[in-house]
């Protein structure tokens, strides 16, 4: 087994699900939370899951980067709307010559991190999971699980598949986590858009699960349209995605159970919403390269619209 | 007083405040009904009016084209999603020689009504109307109400001013109802499409009115964005529409008072929306030229969606 130690920061459906598989695998994992902390601290955490339900009695709870030991691996799992607060958050817990790695949507967030931290690698994890934080320190894990994992160079150049990516990926598996590792890091960032925009944006504005938007004509060639700007977006970054790529997502969605996406969630629950990360940043890569995304951007802006809206009523209410 | 007799296709809130204006003023009125046909044949129409409240206690009503006496002038004023119904009912009421009035929104009506009858004259009014139905025969305006009315001709040529759309201006104007005559219909037509393509469209997608649209930065972009793309549409049937409208529509629209728009009320009652007239000829005209007008596709996609889900649930609760 491994002697890394790994830092947990955000401890919801998707940082708690991973770095309870990998304490209970035997790892050194450190988890920051927030409104779960007092509970999380006494009672440590519990994990449902269609691979077996398993409980940590006891596990390394803090709610202050700043009392946490520095960690080899330091594993991103807030919303991207709290990335803000990373320049905060990164320094203190990452050990010189360890590794941040990401695991969030969207795109460009790696960059975001080499600014705020050197002398460590960056690596991007892109998670297929359906998992659901049910309560305090309390996760529900549904679906899937792997991770397709890259690392990053500046400029996003493709710098195939290296010795660190390995140990991290043996952590994984040996935790029972299924990893693919990927020589280009952008191309999965992109690859994974072309869902995301379609189905992450639609479900919002049109209040509909996939199956809906896949059972009526004009939403399903609507996602097909999308997929394609998404395939336009990620030319401008010489990363090409084939026409049989997009028909195999569309397939895919079509035979998939029904679905919420996991902006609806948020959406539904009055969270913030990541249009930054999955549509502001793709569209704004596209126009650095002169190149207008007309649909994707008619998305974005029903979102921020709904986002900022929501962000308003639900102050309204507060001051009640 | 002119003697030239009036047929009102569609006695609702657009086609009984016009029709019931024209009666009071003196002219020979014949009123076409559906749900309200019983009720209005009994008791006439009531119209509350910021103008001056009145009742026309007997009116001649309708519920068959085929009863009804040929007329001068056939006011088509049903919504569009109704046209599927021209072919049976235009012939038996226009007489030789006639007039065929559409007031109704969107594009290339008139082309579908010139294939139906032959023999007449063809005309469109775009009206600029506030007004409800708020019970059986009961309609109450509430803001403006005038016509800007132009001629048909095939391939919408602009045909200038004629004698005949003189005479129905006259009628009009006599019985107060403010009406502008303009040289090119489809120009007019263009230009009506430039408020309602994003208002009438983001209002129903979004669920908002128009202030809350122009109060947020990305929603008042993006109907800018959408009126550019009217006017590039209005471009391929070299029709021009300028800046400077654009810029004042825009402008009007934040000094409004709060407004649901037709199409949201329309939503809201769960009725059909006018999306082909509005949405769909206007994108097909461009089509036909070689133009992609991508963000009026996207949100047109979006309405065809709730639209079609709309009349699928309330299908399902009438099942039940």
């Amino acid at each position: 087994m491994s002697d890394r130690s790994y830092a947990i920061l955000g401890t919801g459906a998707l940082g708690g699900f991973y770095g309870a598989k990998l304490q209970k695998a035997g790892l050194d994992v450190h988890f920051l939370l927030k409104s779960d902390y007092e509970y999380v601290s006494k009672s440590g955490l519990v994990v449902e899951s269609k691979d077996g339900d398993f409980t940590l009695p006891q596990v390394n709870a803090y709610n202050d980067v700043t009392k946490m030991p520095q960690c080899d691996v330091v594993v991103v799992a807030l919303k991207t709307t709290q990335n803000h607060l990373l320049p905060q958050m990164l320094p203190p817990v990452v050990k010189d010559d360890g590794v941040v790695l990401i695991l969030q949507n969207g795109l460009a967030v790696e960059e975001e991190v080499a600014a705020i931290v050197s002398n460590v690698s960056i690596m991007g994890g892109l998670c297929f999971l359906c998992s659901n934080k049910v309560g305090a320190g309390h996760i529900r894990h549904l679906d899937y699980g792997q991770i397709t994992l890259g690392e990053y160079a500046p400029g996003y150049d493709a710098c195939g598949i290296t010795e660190k990516m390995r140990q991290i990926a043996d952590d994984f598996i040996n935790a029972g986590i299924s990893i693919e590792l990927t020589e280009d890091l952008l191309l999965g960032r992109w690859k994974k858009l072309v869902w995301n925009i379609p189905y992450n944006g639609l479900s919002v504005i049109l209040n509909a699960r996939t199956d809906e938007l896949m059972a009526y004509e004009h939403t399903r060639k609507l996602a097909e349209q999308l997929m394609y700007e998404v395939a336009a977006g990620a030319k401008t970054c010489d990363r090409i995605i084939s026409d049989s790529f997009i028909q195999m997502m569309l397939d895919y969605t079509v035979k998939m159970k029904p679905y919420r996406t996991s902006m609806k969630i948020d959406h539904d629950e009055r969270r913030s919403l990541e249009v930054e990360a999955i549509f502001g940043n793709p569209l704004r890569k596209a126009q650095a390269a002169g190149v207008n995304l007309p649909q994707i951007n008619c998305i974005y802006q029903q979102l921020k619209f709904l986002d900022e809206k929501s962000r308003v009523d639900k102050g309204d209410k507060g001051d009640k």
